[in-house]
This record gives structure tokens, sequence and C-alpha cells, in this order.
């Protein structure tokens, strides 16, 4: 299993030491040969492209895994602040309860586990859940990705950045909004690889529905496993696709690894406040039993589905939280799982969501706070807003809830790129200008050199009072790499971004996403495995419906 | 051109406790009943207008006075990280020293102070500025607005968001980019009062370029004394500018209370590196020895005037500020002062300013705890942009380094709304946009209501598992306050915001800063000191030439 029980983020409480992995934890399986030889990849798809070109392509995309970050989160409730949410999460399911709805077999598990199962209606003693987490559930673990230079670590003072998940719309500035396609899909799978700032290719990154829906599943994963070589999550809208999930990894990393090894996050949401549905609890159960990662995510949008006060969205979302994660612990002791949240608010005038304001932060600060404490890894944020378009609303509301992911600590980070209109579109614009955000948090998290270069005292007598530094030593050392620098930003002068036309950034942003389409290369994979992987695609094709039953 | 030149919080090392003032500083005089008396409002300029409008008017801007922060600041520097900082600002004090230029006064307080003055070229034994600050600068002070309600304590845990300071430009939707007049001006001062957001209304909001230089600072003041009541900036681009500024204040305040009290701030900016220049330090003398609020302000940006590297901006921009605060107190031992840093970068590769980016967010937060360790209040951040237009690029440029302002626990944040094209631009529409983001960052400073009502368990047990929150008794307590409202986004359906006319956040913007001014009210004022500020600007205007001398 992966990596249980690696210390919690050791920035909590420690000032900026480096994690140490404690003696008592068991160190990961080492790779088998034979699994390492099926992950290990040989030459890129479709045979004729050669080595250089390879070569290019994975240059393009190099960077780092993912962010290992160098400061303490910021918080927002001190000691007794925690004690007061976690108390009043054990009052709520003491007291009030948990439903988890159609599935006997689970409710059969908390039975047996002690809790008190009235009908669908689950209660927990104080403390049980947190109990069953903490004895099992690994502080952060490895998701290995095909190509293990991009495996994630999750948990502990690291962030991934994955793309959003889940809209059934796309838009861009030529063909505006329109329904996804798998073509899009496809699309946003070679962005997401291409852009050296998402670490992680994501899941559903839009709905493609042009395919039907009992098919889409594999459609997507077929795209997650051979057009990049970055990790990828599995479906979660009905146990029959979660395991097509579990079977087409194990064609790729091959069966050995996969059961001992996470390769996959699955997104299972509550069903806020305080359900677990058949659905969610069907996929669940499938990944947990898989050794896979579950990502728990009450999904909560404040004064609908919880309280208009964020102290009481904060404890019913620790409660929601904490069964789904325990039953994961039940399922299979030591299996990797995120405590997730998606937490905003609604328009009390109007009741639509709204996205980047103050509460919805609050709610993220505090519940990473509560993660933390509780011992496992964390997933919320992301370039969340409500803008129909990418324009300044969109870039004020995703900037301030990125800006708190990254604050906040958050582990993992869904709808990291691309989000519009509350989720419901996926936007190819969008989509570079958070990835070139996701850039500045990257390069932030870095923290300060204090090296002797860091320190640039040469410099500063070089130049004394009155010179400038341009032309010193130390600048002509570091000029190339000294400063971040944007693929979207224009910092020319008015009268050169005039004759440039006076383009916004959206429409350099248009630019910028259809040159990376138009570069895109694959990554090379195993001919065996494309092979194996697209017979289990047409043959699954063949045996399931067009429509759901 | 744009802040040609702009402290710390108690909060670093202790958790949430409110700043206590240091015994050894001189505590501020009390406010004496005639400063009182003439300080009071009686009825609004025109005197036409009957006491209903003004009390709409006044009812229309309540709002906190300013922020005081109920979180500890992120930091980005451990304690060994600001050990070398300051070590490494007492070895360019020290071995390479500041210069003060044209000014044979400030170089003879040097000599009796004991520094070692080298023709302009000044050094300091190792922590020799510090010491002078640490001696008699206070942690924090208050800087009394006209009506008493709206003063601001600066310094501590508190934030005041000022508005952008220095534009020669205006941009609107209508009007594109123009030269500012002093109608802008008057526009912006208007706006800057009507705006609960907004607790200063600035100083040079932007230049009114159809008066003439020599008395283009009288009308500015006359603005801030009369179309708002909230605390104000005075001239810093001559010493005699700088003395009708505290001439006027005396005239609206009284000359005991502004002998005794602070009733205005002054950017004093550094010319980096390591020179302050003759006009600056002639303000700053005016100002520091009429007990009025210097901001001494490296104005850095980073690969021309200083180091590409934070760690060695960080040195020298440290060293600068303690020259020019101790210089404050050696003229007036306990005048209030700020430590101001305007940083950013430049681009590498076209030398243009860039902003939003990482570099100078760690410049800002380090900078900050710099500050705090002094034991002075610190000024910088707010809604840099490099964008010439309000679009995505200046929405996430300004947000980030907007968050990033909260987040560091800046107490001063000049250039806080309005601020377009590298400060060349003022924007009405970027002014009211970031705006909305100030209050999004006030009602995030007040943190978790941890209150019975906010812990709303009552709430969750009514509603129970798979109900809504929509109808029940907490909600409908509370729906009117619980979440901040923004003037700006639209989270209106796809449909209705198309039947909207699909209305980008500018266009609605737009809309919002004309409904401010068309409702705009004056603030009430004694008709005896608006004729005597009348009076003063008129005799000044005769008495000064039309063109620099």
């Amino acid at each position: 299993m992966a990596d249980p029980k690696t210390p919690d983020d050791p920035t909590a409480g420690t000032p900026l030491t480096p994690l140490v992995q404690p003696t008592e934890v068991p160190d990961q399986a080492p790779l088998e040969p034979e699994a390492t030889a099926r992950v290990g990849r040989r030459r890129p798809v479709g045979g004729g492209r050669d080595a250089k070109r390879a070569a290019r392509a994975r240059a393009m995309v190099a960077s780092a895994p993912f962010i290992t970050r160098h400061h303490r989160p910021y918080e927002v409730l001190d000691e007794e602040g925690l004690e007061l949410i976690e108390r009043n999460s054990d009052f709520i399911l003491k007291e009030v309860g948990i439903e988890f709805r159609g599935d006997a077999d689970v409710l059969d598990i908390w039975r047996e586990a002690g809790a008190d199962v009235d009908g669908e209606r689950v209660r927990f003693d104080g403390g049980m859940c947190r109990q069953i987490i903490q004895a099992t559930a690994p502080r952060e673990f490895t998701q290995h990705a095909r190509n293990p230079e991009r495996s994630v670590t999750i948990g502990g003072p690291n962030t991934v950045f994955v793309p959003a998940y889940g809209p059934p719309f796309v838009r861009d500035l030529d063909g505006g909004r329109r329904y996804a396609t798998l073509e899009d899909f496809h699309n946003f799978v070679k962005l997401a690889y291409q852009s050296p700032w998402l670490h992680h290719s994501g899941g559903t990154i839009c709905e493609p529905v042009d395919v039907p829906v009992p098919k889409r599943h594999l459609d997507m994963l077929l795209a997650h496993l051979t057009l990049t070589d970055k990790a990828f999550m599995g479906s979660v809208t009905a146990p029959e696709r979660a395991e097509d999930s579990v079977a087409m990894a194990k064609l790729a990393y091959g069966d050995a690894f996969v059961d001992s090894q996470c390769v996959l996050t699955a997104l299972i949401n509550a069903n806020s406040p305080l359900v677990f549905d058949a659905t969610m609890l069907g996929a669940l159960k499938v990944y947990a039993r898989a050794g896979q990662a579950c990502i728990v995510s009450p999904f909560i949008l404040a004064g609908a589905m919880s309280p208009v006060m964020s102290a009481g969205t904060l404890a019913q979302l620790y409660a929601e939280a904490q069964a789904g994660m325990a039953l994961t612990q039940l399922l299979r002791p030591g299996a990797p799982v995120v405590f997730g949240t998606f937490a905003s608010s609604i328009s009390m005038q109007s009741g639509a969501p709204t996205f980047g304001t103050p509460e919805p932060a609050l709610v993220l600060y505090g519940a990473a706070q509560l993660a933390r404490r509780l011992g496992v890894p964390f997933r919320s944020g992301g370039g969340l807003c409500g803008s129909k378009i990418p324009d300044a609303q969109a870039a004020y509301e995703a900037a301030n809830t990125l800006n708190a992911t990254l604050m906040a600590g958050v582990n993992y980070v869904l709808h990291a790129a691309g989000w519009l209109e509350g989720g419901l579109v996926m936007g190819y614009e969008k989509f570079v200008m958070d990835a070139d955000q996701l850039g500045i948090l990257e390069t932030f998290a870095r923290g300060i050199n204090l090296s002797a270069d860091g320190q640039a005292l040469s410099a500063i007598q070089e130049v004394g009072p009155g010179g400038h530094f341009l032309g010193c030593a130390h600048t002509q050392a570091h000029f190339e790499t000294a400063f971040y620098r944007s693929a979207i930003a224009d910092n020319n002068s008015f009268e050169q971004w005039s004759a440039d036309g006076e383009k916004d950034a959206a429409a350099r942003a248009n630019a910028v996403w259809k040159k990376m389409l138009a570069d895109y290369q694959p990554p090379p994979l195993d001919e065996a495995i494309n092979d194996s992987l697209r017979e289990y695609v047409e043959r699954r094709k063949r045996e399931l419906p067009d429509h759901e039953v």
C-alpha cells in the first residue's frame, strides 16, 4: 500500500524543516521489475515519430512533478477554534448522523464496526470515525504516473495542480459556448500534458457529450493513458465504470503494480447535507478495495447545502468527510484517502453560486487545518469563478481562490485550471490563463533564495548609490532565470501594445493554446500496452449499451 | 510618473493579540476641545442641501474606518533568514552607505548623530539606524480624519486601504486613455469617499495636468479637505508644497491639533539604489518636523534598481528604509513614520515593469516581516498591474498583490484601487472593481464567527440529512448579511446574463462608478473652514508662478 503514515504537514508546527519519514512507517513496496518494464516507455504511439521529436516533446513539458511548499500555511482558526469545530462535528455524527443510501453492504460494514445503524441513518459515537481514520489512513501517498518522473506525492507540504472536472460545455473565443465533445476532451488532455504547471491530467476535464454516457468513461480513460503520461483520475459515475478504470490501469501499469500501489484518484462527493448516495458509495467501494485513492468531498454551496455561517459549514463538512474517509479504511485499512471539500456559497438574493468571495475562503483555510489536525491529505480550491467569460471577474475570483489554495496548504487542487461559469464550462483561454497563475504560485512556493547568490551583496557593492543593476555581473549571470515569465501578460509600453492591436489577455491566451495544440507531441507508450488498451475499449464498447439502464 | 517614491506588525511573533504601545514611546497628546470643535461638521458645503440628504450621504458611506486583522500574517522567512537580511542591511549601511543629495542640512544632522559623512555619502555603524528608530518611533499611530469617525490607526494588526497615487492618465470605457484633469481628480476623491472599502482619500490620486504644476497641490488639497472627510496625504514635490499641506491642514483641524497629532501622511520615496534626493529630503524635513507621518519608501523595480534576487533586494531596501526612517526621528523624536516599500521587478527581456508576479510577492512578505521585527508600521502592496485595460490580466495581477497585501499584514496600502498600466493610468472601472476586492479582503479579515450563531448547530439539526438550508430559521435570520455581496460580479445564469447583453465585468463597473458619481453628496463642512481654505488657495495661487522655476 502507498506510504501509510508519513508525518503530517511538517510546516504546521515546526519551522521550514524538510519532511522526515518516521521509522515506524513501512516503506513503499519496491517497484517490481515486471511492473517497471510495463510502465516504461519504449516508443511513441503511432511508431513513425523519431526519437528526436520525442525528446523535444519531453523537453517541452519538463517541470517539477509537484510543488513542495517552503512556508507554513496561513491559519484562520486557533487551537480553541479547531477543538470547537471538532466537537461540533462529533455532535453531528452522534446526534444527527449520516445517511448511506441504497447500499445494504455499506450499512452492514458500519454495523459490524459498531456504529448505530437505524434504517439508512448511521450514527457514530464520539471520535469513532477519527479513530478509524487515524489508525490506518496514510498521511501522504504517491500516485504513480505512467511516466515515473511525473508521479505525484499527495499530502504533507506538497501541492498538486489538477485540471477542472466535470463541465458539460466548453468555450473559446472563436466558437463561443457549446457542448463539449471528445475532441475537446482530447485537446484539454493535451494542454494539461504540455503545461509545465499542471501536475496531473485530471479526470472528466469536460464531458464528451458526443459519446454515449455508458461508454464515455472508456474514451476518457484511453485519452489519459495514451495522450499524456501524467497521473489521472478514475470514473465514478457507476461501479462498473470504476472497475473499467482499475482494469485499464492494470493494462498500463501491470496487475501487481496496481494491486500494491496507488495509480488512480477518484472524486467521491458527499451529497450534502449528510448523505452519501448509492452511486458514490458504489465507486468508493471499488476504489478503496482496489487500494486506490478516494477523494471524499462534501460538495457544499453554503446557504443551500450547509448553514450560511462558516463555523457551521466546517463542522458539517468535517462530519461528512470523516464518515466517508472512515468507510474507506473499513473496506481496506491503509487505503490512500483524501479529505476533500468543494465549498462555496450562494447569492442569498438569486440562489446562484458565487466564487472568489471571502466566506468560502475562510472555510477552505479552516478545512485545511482540520485535515492537517486529522493527519490526512487535503483537497480543495482551484481557479473557481462564476463568470461566463475569461474577463476580470473570472480572473479576480480565480486568483482569490488560487491564492487561498496555496496559502492554506491544499495538497490536491482539483479545478486548478479552465473553470468558468460555476463549473458548467471548460474554457480554452481560461485554461492557459489559469495555468500561468499556477506557474506564479509554484515559483512563489519555492521561497526566497538565501544563498550567497541570492544575497547579491557583491552586486550592491558593485553598483553603489545611484547606479543601476541591468549591466552588473550578478544580473548578467541570472537574467534568464531571475523572474517568472508569464506566457499571457503584456507588459509592453502602451504604444507597443496599441501597435500590436490592443489585445486583451483572453485574445493573447487564444493564441497560446492554439500554438500548444499545434506543437503537441504524444509521450512515448509501449505499443503492446497501447494495443491492449484499445482492444479493451473496443470490447467494452461492444458490451455496453448506448443508453443508461 | 507613477509612485516616483512609498511598518511592522506586532502579530508576527505573538498569536492574535492586539498591539500594545511600548511605554517608552510618548503617547499622542489628547484631543483638545477647541481642535475637536473645529474638526466637527456643521452643515454641507453649499448650504442649500437639507439634513435628510446629508444623512443619506452619511449612511451611504457607513463602514469600518479601517481593518483590524484577526489572523497572524503569512511568513516567508524564518528567524535565521531575517537575521541574515538584517546583517546584510547593516553591511550595506556601513560599507556602501547611503547618499543624501543636495541637502547640507541633512548631512549636518547625520554628522551630529555620529554617522560617517564623506561628501554626500553617509555610512552608519552596525545597528545605528535601527537603534535611533526603535528608541522613539511609534509602533502604531492614528492619522486623524476631518471626520473623527474616519480616523485610521496605522500599524499593528490594522490595515488601511488608500487609492492609487500618481498616474498622469485616466482611462474609462467611454473616453479611453487620456491625460487626467482636475475634474478627474475630483471624481476619484468622490468615489473614494463613497466606497465603503477605501479607508482613506489618498494623495495624488491622479495628476490634474490641466492645472499648472506649482499650483496643482493646492487644488488637490482643497478637494481632499472639502469633497471628502476621510484622511488624506500631503504634497511632497517641493518643500513649500509640503508647507502648504501643513498650513491647509491647520485651517481645517486647528493649529494646536496639527501640532500635536498626525493628520497627514506623506510619501517619501528613496531613489533606489541607496539615494535620497533633495526634493524628497525637503518634504521629509517639513513633515517630520511638523510631527506628520513620513512613509519612507524605497521605490524598486528589481533587476534595475536592486539585484535580480529577492534576498539582495530585501537587504538593500531595508538599508534604505532604515536610513530614511532614522532621519525622521533625528528631526523630531517620536514623529510617526512608516516603513514603506514599492517593490516590483522588470521583464529581463524588455525592461518593462511587471506586476502580480511571484518574486515581488516574496519581497513584500519579507519586508513586512522586517518591519514587524523593527517595530514600525509597514506600507506596501495594492492592486498593482501592468495591463493597459481592466481585463483578466489586470485582475489576476491586482488580486495576486492584494491577497499578498492582506496576508502579509501590510498596514498602509497605497495603490489599493484604480491602478492600471504600471501606475501610468488611473482607471475608473478598475477603481470600483478593485474596491469590490477590498470589500472581500475586509470581510475575510474578520475571520470565522465562532459564536453559537456562527456554529449553527440548530440549523444542521433542523435540516438533517438530504434537506436544504434555504428555508430554515437560522438562514432566514441571517440571509441579508450572511455573505459578502459583490457590486461587480454577475452570478446569474448564462441565459439571464445573455439576455442582459453579455456584459463583461468592466462594462458592469462602468455603470457602477457612474451611479456613484450621480449619487454623490459632499460631507458636512464648517463654512468658516471652507471659506478659509478657499481664501488660502486663492492667495497662494496668486503668489505662485505658473511654471516651475
